[in-house]
C-alpha cells in the first residue's frame, strides 16, 4: 500500500484511469490475456450495481434464470447479422473430455441464440406472453484491445431477454428497461446519462433498434453504459418461435434484449474520480463512512476506541456501511490519503479532544479541504451522517450534470466539430447524414454518433456535415 | 402444465426425480450435452441458497472476488495430483478471435490454480494473512453421465479459497466452513447432514484432508452436499507462495478451499419430495404461501378478491413470500395439485364462506389431507402464518432426521453390508481397511465410504471387512 503519486487527469486521463483502478484495489490484470481479476473492493461495487438493478428488474416483473455457457456454433449462424457481428470475437471449445467435439462450442458472447432456442419451447400461446427473463452471467468476447472494466475478454453482466405478443409491447419493454438503466445510473451511480437511439450503423448485430444510455467521463469522452435492443421479429423468425394469438392465428413474437455490465464500474470511476483517487456515490459505495481513530499513546487509545465502538454500533444499526481503520503503525495522514484513493464518501475522525467535547470530525470526499470538514456532536450522529450521505449523493449528481452540460456544444460546421474533438467535448448537431458519412467522420475525427437523444428541440435545421435539411439532433463524441 | 401422474418413488426413485424436476419447473435440458437450463423457479431456489450462504460467509469475515473463467493449461499441471484428478474432465478453448491459441485455455473445473497464482502476489507478510476469499461462479467438468443438478457439465457454485499463517489456522478454517455448510443445510434446507472426513481414496485431488457433509436422500442413498478441503502447503508450494512470518522467516502459507453447488437443489428435492411433488422448507421456498381465491361467479369474486388483496398486503408487510394464483379457467383442485407439485409449504384458500366468517383455510404441504388443514381467523393472520412456517420448517427437519436415523444400521459383517446395500440404507461399521479394500467393496456392492463421521462412539471393535482391530467408525452407502 505504498502511496506514490498518481498521474494527474490533466496530464494523461487514460494513464490516470489505468493507475487508479489498481491503486484503489478494484482489480488487477490476470495471466489470461484481457481477463481481469476483480478484487474484493471492486466486486463489492459490482454487488451494489447488481442489487440496484436486480431490485428494479424484479419490481418490473422480470425473473432470473440461467442458460448454458456454451452455445453450439450452428445456433449463432441462424441470425445472419448476429453471426457477422460476433464471429471475429469468439472463443471456441474444440476439445472436451479428452476428445475433439463433433460440433465446436462457442463460449457465449451474448445469449440471444441459446435463449431463443428455449423460448421456442416455452411459448405456445399468447397466454405465455409476455415472457420476461433476466440472466446474470459471464460472457466472453475476444477483443484485440482491452482496458480494465471498459473492455475485457471476459466480463460480468446481466442480459434481459423478453418476448411479447405485439410490436408495441416489445417497444414499450425496450424503453422501460432503458428507463430502468437510466434510473439506476442517475439515482444510484450519480451519473447523468443521456437516453437516445443508436443509428443503424451503431446498433446491435441483429436488432431492429438499439437504445442507449451515454455517460460523459471526466475527459469529456463518452461511455456507452447500457443498451436496450428491440429485436423485432428477427430472432423469433430465425429460431422459429411461434404463438397462437387471441384470434387463434399463428404469429412470431417480438423480442427484446438489454444488457449492462461491469463496464459500469469504469463509468463510476471515470465520471467521478479526481487526482486523489475514486469518489464513490454513497448509494453504491462499499464503505460509506470510514472511522479513523486518532491517539498518541495507550492512555488516549482506550477512551477513543470506546467512543469508536459505541458510535460504530449506532451507525451500523442505522444501516450505514462503515469500516473502522484499526491499522497500527500508520499515520492518520497516510490513512486519509488511502481512503481518499478508495473514494469513501465520508471520513470520520475521532481523537482525544473529540472524546472530551463529545464531537467527531466529518470530512466529505466530494468537497476537498477545510470546506468539506465539520465538527458535529456525537448525539444524533446517525441522523446527521444519513443526511450528509444524501447531500453528497445529490452534490455528486449535480457536479456531474454541470460538467456534462458545460461540455456539450452546439456545432453547426464540420470544422467546428474537428476543433471540438481535439479540445474535448460532445457536439450537438443537426444531422441528416448516412452510415457512410458517419464512417468518414469517424475516420477523420475519431467521433461517432453516440445517440439521437430522445430529448429533441423540435423544428429543423441544416445538417452540419451534408448541408441537407435536417429535423433531428444528434450527439457526436469520441467514445471508449 | 398438464397434470399427468408422476412415477411413484417406491416404483423408481430415479425416474421420480427426473420427472419431478421438470414438472415442478425447476429446470430443463439444454441442447448442449449435459448442460442444464435453470428455470426461474429453480433459480429462485438457488438464490435462496446463495443468500443463506453469502450471509454466513460475510459474517465469518470472507470477501467475494472474481477470477477468470479461463485457466492456462500449464497452471493445472503444477500440482501433480490436481491435474491427474481433473484432466479427463476438461473443456479446452483452442481457438479465439479466429486464431489458434499458442497455449490452450482450460475452462475452469475449479479455481485453485488461477487463484493461487494471484495469492502469490497478494501475500508477502504474515500481516496479509489470513486471506479469506470466496467466488460465486460457473465451472465446467465434462462428465460422462449427467443428471439434473446432481452432475452436470456446467454448474453454478461458490468456491472459497483462503490462506493462513499456520497449519492450525488452516485446519480451523476448514472446519469452520464445514460448520457453515452444515448450519445452512440443517437450519435453512432442513437436511440433517452428517459431518465427517473423507478417506484418502475419496479426498479432493491435491488436498491434505477433505471434510464433507453427507445427506440421506429419500431412496436412502447418500449425496455429498458440500466439501471443505485443507490443502496443507501443497498448492502454496506448487505456486511458490511465500510470506515472512513474525520472526522474519520465509514460509509457505497453508491454504484451504471449500465448495457448495447447485447440487444442493437436488439434495432439497430428494431429501424432502414425495409422490405429489416437491416439499420445500419454508426458509428456502421461493413462495412460502400461495393464495388460491375460490369463487363461482362475479358476485362471489368481488368480495373474495378484496379479502385476497387485503390479506396479501398483510403477509407481504410481514416479509412473507407469497403468490396469488389468479389464473382463470382452472379448477381449485387443479391449482392445489399444481402448487403441491411445486412444494409450496402453505396453501391459503379463500372462498365466499371464508369472507363471511372472516376466516381463511390454511393447508400444510408437509401434513397431507384433513390433518394438515385448519380454518383460522383473518385477524392476526400474519402472525399465525409466521408461526406455521416455523412449525413446518421444524417438522420437515424432524421427519428427515427420523428417516435418516431409522436407515443407518450397525453392520458387523460384510454379507450384512451386501444385504443392506440391496435393501437400502447406510451402514455404520468399525473400519480399518485400506484404499484397495474400499475399491473392492465398491466394485462388489456399489457402496463407498461416505465419511469417517466426527461423532465417534469411542472404544474399539473389529473391522467388518478385514477383521483387524479398529478404533474408527465409518459410514458406507451407495451415493449419487
Amino acid at each position: 500500500m505504498a502511496q506514490q503519486a498518481v498521474t494527474p487527469q490533466s496530464v494523461d486521463f487514460s494513464k490516470w484511469y489505468n493507475e487508479i483502478v489498481y491503486k484503489a484495489d478494484l482489480c488487477e490484470l490476470s495471466p489470461v490475456r484481457g481477463c481481469l481479476i476483480i478484487k474484493p473492493y471492486g466486486y463489492e461495487l459490482w454487488e451494489a450495481v447488481k442489487s440496484g438493478l436486480d431490485r428494479r428488474f424484479k419490481a418490473t416483473g422480470h425473473q432470473n434464470a440461467y442458460f448454458p455457457l456454451f452455445i453450439p456454433e450452428s445456433f449463432l449462424k441462424r441470425e445472419a447479422q448476429h453471426v457477422e457481428g460476433f464471429s471475429p470475437e469468439l472463443a471456441v471449445v474444440t476439445i472436451a473430455g479428452g476428445k475433439e467435439l463433433e460440433e465446436p462450442l462457442v463460449v457465449r458472447p451474448t445469449s440471444e441464440t441459446i435463449i431463443m432456442d428455449s423460448f421456442k419451447n416455452w411459448i405456445q400461446s399468447y397466454r405465455d406472453l409476455p415472457l420476461l427473463i433476466n440472466q446474470w452471467a459471464n460472457v466472453v468476447r475476444w477483443e484485440m484491445r482491452t482496458r480494465p472494466f471498459l473492455r475485457t475478454t471476459e466480463f460480468l453482466w446481466q442480459e434481459g431477454h423478453t418476448a411479447h405478443a405485439t410490436a408495441d409491447e416489445a417497444e414499450a419493454e425496450t424503453m422501460q428497461m432503458l428507463d430502468v438503466y437510466a434510473d439506476f445510473a442517475i439515482t444510484d451511480a450519480a451519473i447523468p446519462v443521456i437516453k437516445g437511439r443508436k443509428t443503424e450503423r451503431e446498433k446491435f448485430a441483429g436488432a431492429a433498434h438499439t437504445y442507449t444510455i451515454e455517460a460523459m467521463m471526466g475527459d469529456k469522452k463518452a461511455l456507452q453504459s447500457g443498451t436496450s435492443h428491440n429485436l423485432g421479429q428477427n430472432f423469433a423468425k430465425a429460431f422459429e418461435i411461434k404463438f397462437l394469438d387471441q384470434n387463434n392465428e399463428s404469429q412470431h413474437p417480438w423480442t427484446t434484449s438489454w444488457g449492462l455490465s461491469t463496464r459500469m464500474i469504469g463509468a463510476i470511476v471515470m465520471a467521478h474520480g479526481d487526482d486523489k483517487g475514486l469518489r464513490l456515490p454513497p448509494k453504491v459505495a462499499p464503505i460509506q463512512v470510514v472511522l479513523v481513530p486518532i491517539f498518541k499513546n495507550d492512555d488516549e487509545k482506550a477512551p477513543v476506541m470506546e467512543a469508536v465502538a459505541r458510535l460504530s454500533k449506532e451507525l451500523l444499526d442505522a444501516n450505514i456501511r462503515i469500516h473502522v481503520d484499526k491499522r497500527e503503525g500508520m499515520s492518520p495522514g497516510f490513512k486519509y490519503n488511502d481512503w481518499e484513493m478508495r473514494g469513501v464518501p465520508v471520513r470520520m475522525e475521532i481523537g482525544p479532544k473529540d472524546v472530551q467535547n463529545n464531537t467527531v470530525a466529518l470530512a466529505r470526499r466530494d468537497v476537498p479541504g477545510k470546506e468539506g470538514k465539520q465538527f458535529v456532536p456525537q448525539a444524533g450522529l446517525a441522523n446527521v451522517v444519513q443526511e450528509l450521505l444524501k447531500t453528497i449523493q445529490a452534490n455528486m449528481l449535480q457536479q456531474a450534470t454541470e460538467f456534462r452540460d458545460a461540455n456539450i456544444k452546439d456545432v453547426s460546421r464540420y470544422d467546428e466539430l474537428k476543433t471540438l474533438m481535439d479540445e474535448g467535448g460532445w457536439a450537438r448537431v443537426w444531422w441528416a447524414g448516412s452510415g457512410d458519412d458517419e464512417g468518414r467522420i469517424k475516420d477523420e475525427t475519431g467521433a461517432t454518433v453516440r445517440c439521437i437523444p430522445f430529448e429533441q428541440p423540435g423544428g429543423s435545421g441544416t445538417c452540419f456535415y451534408t448541408g441537407k435539411p435536417a429535423d433531428t439532433i444528434a450527439l457526436f463524441a469520441k467514445a471508449y
